[in-house]
């Protein structure tokens, strides 16, 4: 027992049973008597301390997932939980503290992004366990701070345990139906790889059951899994109203104090809602013991100790960090560096970087063009000051910028009463001798349950009609057009990919994606994102949204051919791939490749790595990430990268779900070079 | 008969009665046989070219209103009129002009901001009759072009005709009750002023009945009034959808064809809706005659060949402004200097200008401070670029800005899961020296009917609760307040008056507004409007909104005292007025009077001069604009301004609504100069 447990077993061992179970809802009410202050455990900072004011608004999960440079995004981590500890320090003044106001952050979201249909699914560090893994475990380290620190920095939950990704709409009754394999070859590694590698403080439970049991209270999942596999050390959490779920929409239990009991004897020890309101009922009912209770109420007061809530006056080192680290410049570097490692060259016929001419005329059309919540993302705080796409191109074109929206997000210039958007940009586009044109989806059209449309999700990957008839309409006028699509998840881009003349992905970019868009046009920055999920060619391409089954999803299972695969990307310059060394070890291998920049400009490479069981007897991936390393290289330049591969790399997931491995083949792949190895 | 209407009847006699009753509907059908593209009526231009796409977006129509600055309207129409045409130039190369595309504008609104609780106020000039036909002439007259040319520049509309203004939810059934003195004093003279001296093309009938009759469809306002009494030689339409009201809601007629036939037999020769549609069958029913049909038609194709629409090529000297003139320098400065002179500056206790040094710390709060919709107003267009108070205000400042929303505009920090925005604000002013909150409405909140809350209105004209509550959290944190109240409505600002020590009035302010404002507050402009509207001490003060009697409303007739009178605004500089000197005329007096800038800064004045029969014998207003002049002046220099009055300007209107003249004896009010006259 450390000092801090010992100081939640006095402190609680002071409360009345009612007290303790107070404790037990995420809005805890002040013990007056023992010095105990309000405390709202919610708080959110999954890109930037979110929903608390002016805070960095870094690029979306899915942007930061897309540059796979998990270093960097320690540095952002490590940036969001100073800015939350300097607005903790001030809140605290006030003698309690609000929602969003606290240590406790519900974040990352380390759910893989199964389907590109899934509104929430920008949320996310995308399709591929390893890479989510690596990213959220850096994003927790950062959250944390040092390990070795007497306090801990904040907490970090992951979530949504487990199997989480869709229907929005139904997500408060939906049952995810999965094999074993798929459990634990896609939903749970990068869960547990990031209880390994993090210590994460929290986990939170998904609103849907899996595989029956409801996920706030499944013996399967957390007593089984999460505690007794993954030796988890945190404290579980329940998603916001979601233990209500149980009785109102599962119809597991019959009501809230069973609910109540049933999640907190499953180890949920604290309800992001108001069922466990009914813990004294249980108590009572004889539903729940005392000391289950007790033992939940320690642990959330030992984690209170923990961060240094009561700490003594000058011990805690983080009560020092001032407000003025919220959006410091260091803070608006690194989220510089973040948007532009985050943006994805798909397509380049040779017409960029544009060449920044002062007699060039540039036409900027699309519906996103202007629009401030693509740089947002969801669960985002407010920047002190951004730079649409726009105004990224316009400040820094050389020539006269037209701009012209051209089309609505969604509708078509159908109302009779409404502007017709669309021969604005026709002129534009006339009068210029490129069009670049802005265009895709918002975090209002895909997102959490109530967001526009299908209950949060998309209905499908196409560009809506209204675009596809503006883009049409543009095209036909015959100008070169550089496309951005904008949007948090994988679209169909076929037709741009044949028509345009540079295709780029924006994911939801924070703050600065503006500036970093136009420095990837203009030729400031090389482009160095890679797609952290597969682009397929067209909706027809997907299983139904409903079905949890991987087979044929994402770059590890899908039998067709997508139009971009995952780690896509191209650059400015060319790498050449040369020397794949291979160093046995027991039951794997690790490696060192050298990349050289054989082209003229300085670029980041990232180097990503897989590897493919040749002869397996039960299923395994088409191909599987076991390492990536981003690289930066001058022109001329090479270096030799060395790819250290996780213990587990070269196992396979059986029908029963075990991690297993069989000695034999294995196609290693990286970049161009493609080897067969025997692995023993 | 002009050499327009020749052709337009030789046209017109060429088409069938179904074809001529076609063209009465605003969204006018090709008759290919004839050579007649499809033409919609439709375009607006309240405050710059709107819902067409890019155009320089000029303060809000109030705002304009508060520079009292007729000269400089005229210009700022010009300029709209300029980047209209450029825009129908493009246009028409589509083959036909779409709804917004065309040259016939349904602007200004001259009705009387009545009430402040109008949400379409902010769309007038004011409260003031002789400053509405004021700027409303200027305006008509800078939208089409030079009366001597020979074709017309553009149409303008003067609307709603007549006694208009609220409640917006009961537009399409109310029947404004108002007596003969209050129509002819009031609700009619800007009407006929414009008519007067900028001769309009057309007029737009307002939705609501006049003391029985549907404005569309009236006898006494179109057939007597308009064409008779005011010689109105132009157009008549009717608001949109108004016709069918006639029926549906009016319950004045029974049927849409007895609708139409009502409106069309009582001039109004142009439906924007679909009742026209119903005239074929109204003829055929006897309703109307085919020569009341013909001479419409005639007169709306004698005004589309005035517009050049079908002139030869190269005739119409409009048909060269290029696109270019959309959003150009020139114009960009017009609307610099407009969003300047329209800043009210209500209290100063010698804080503005303030001082702007490097180590001073302004905290930027409330939720207007980043709301770009208050830069737009409504009817606008979109602009290129656009500049927040935030923006402006940051952007200027040579020290540390901190920026809060700290409240919602309407709703409290009382959503269970959702931001609370309070303390924020709190830390922003703790840091700070000084706090310039950015407050008020947006027109959303005040707007047409369908916009927020009550259909359109605003309830009362206190600042909503929630802002109330951060302005009081914000103030007893103890930092100087500069309060700017941004709305397009007098609101009740007595508390900011008492506790603050500054208050700025901000009308929406178009797309510089937020550098005027910082200009303004940072000394490099001297603030020198003045409020077109009375400032209410509270909704109290106010007359039930449905009653149309001027009674106690408005500086003419509201007996209270009010917390900024009309026509009040400061300046940073003093001056002194001098040598009132009368020069009679019969039935009047025109005069001069000498006006000093006896402060140190560089600074604008409006000199207002009012009058008031002594003796009447019938109600009067209290006091009356009867001239006005803005004037600048250096520190130290003396102008002697002249101000010419109209030849009614010392008439009165008698309880038949008779302007009449009885000699006697005149208050004349000019600053602080007050005299007694006799006029004969």
């Amino acid at each position: 027992m450390d000092s801090f447990e010992k100081q939640a077993r006095e402190l609680v061992s002071k409360m009345t049973l009612a007290e303790r179970c107070s404790q037990l809802l995420h809005n805890a009410p002040a013990i007056e008597r023992l010095g105990v202050p309000a405390y709202n455990w919610w708080n959110e900072a999954l890109h930037g301390v979110a929903r608390s004011g002016v805070a960095t608004v870094f690029p979306q999960s899915i942007a930061m997932a897309a540059s796979f440079d998990d270093a960097l995004l320690y540095r952002v981590a490590q940036a969001i939980s100073d800015e939350a500890r300097a607005k903790y320090n001030e809140y605290k003044r006030f003698g309690s503290t609000q929602i969003y106001q606290g240590l406790t952050f519900w974040s990352p979201n380390i759910n893989i992004f199964r389907d590109p249909r899934w509104g929430r699914g920008h949320e996310t560090y995308g399709e591929d366990p390893y890479l989510t893994g690596r990213m959220g475990a850096a994003f927790v380290r950062g959250l944390q701070g040092d390990p070795k620190a007497k306090y801990k920095k904040l907490d970090a939950t992951l979530k949504h345990y487990a199997v989480h990704s869709g229907p929005e709409s139904q997500r408060h009754s939906f049952d995810a139906v999965v094999s074993k394999q798929d459990l634990y070859e896609t939903y749970l590694p990068a869960f547990k790889y990031c209880i390994e590698k993090a210590s994460p403080s929290a986990v939170m439970g998904a609103y849907n059951r899996t595989n029956g049991e409801p996920c706030c209270a499944s013996p399967t999942l957390i007593g089984e899994i999460l505690y007794k596999q993954f030796k988890f050390k945190g404290y579980f959490l329940s998603d916001c109203g979601a233990i209500n779920d149980i009785h109102e929409n599962h119809h597991v239990t019959n009501t809230q104090a069973e609910s109540a009991a049933l999640a907190i004897n499953n180890g949920c020890v604290l309800n992001c809602g108001s069922a466990y309101g009914a813990l004294m009922a249980a108590y009572e009912a004889g539903l729940v013991s005392e000391e289950t209770i007790t033992e939940a109420a320690v642990k959330l007061f030992t984690a209170r100790f923990r961060l240094g809530m009561f700490a003594p006056e000058g011990d805690c080192e983080y009560d020092k960090i001032p407000y003025d680290v919220v959006d410091c410049k260091k803070h608006r570097k690194l989220n510089a560096k973040m948007a532009r490692e985050s943006i994805v060259l798909l397509k380049n016929n040779g017409i960029l970087p544009l060449e920044n001419k002062k007699d060039l005329k540039i036409a900027v059309i699309g519906p996103n063009a202007k629009e401030v919540s693509v740089l947002l993302g969801n669960y985002n705080g407010t920047p002190y000051e951004f730079t649409t796409i726009f105004e990224g191109i316009k400040n820094q074109a050389k020539g006269k910028v037209y701009y012209a929206a051209g089309s609505r997000h969604m509708r078509g210039d159908m109302g009779d009463w409404e502007e017709h958007l669309l021969r604005d940009a026709l002129l534009a586009a006339d009068r210029s001798d490129v069009v670049i044109m802005c265009m895709g989806l918002t975090p209002n059209y895909e997102g959490e349950e109530g967001s526009f449309g299908n209950g949060g999700d998309k209905r499908d990957i196409e560009l809506p009609a209204a675009q596809q008839n503006l883009f049409r309409e543009v095209l036909a006028r015959g100008k070169p057009i550089i496309f951005v699509n904008v949007s948090g998840s994988a679209m169909n881009l076929t037709e741009q990919d044949e028509k345009c003349d540079a295709v780029i992905q924006l994911f939801y970019c924070g703050s600065d994606g503006g500036n970093a868009l136009a420095d990837v046009i203009f030729g400031r920055v090389n482009p160095s994102g890679r797609l952290p999920v597969t682009f397929y060619r067209s909706t027809e391409d997907l299983p139904p949204f409903e079905d949890y089954s991987m087979d044929n999803r994402t770059y590890k299972f899908f039998r067709g051919k997508p139009l971009y695969p995952f780690g896509y990307g191209l650059s400015y310059t060319t790498f050449k791939y040369s020397n794949l060394t291979v160093k046995p070890k027991k039951h794997g291998a690790d490696f060192t490749i050298d990349v050289t920049n054989t082209g003229s400009r300085v670029g980041d490479e990232v180097v990503l790595l897989y590897n493919h069981k040749r002869n397996a007897d039960v299923r395994v991936p088409i191909k599987k990430l076991i390492a990536f390393k981003r690289v930066s290289l001058k022109p001329g330049e090479t270096k030799t990268v060395h790819l250290k591969t996780e213990k587990d790399a070269f196992y396979h997931v059986n029908e029963d779900g075990k991690w297993i491995f069989t000695e034999g083949e294995f196609d290693v792949m990286c970049g161009d070079i493609a080897e067969v190895i025997y692995v023993k």
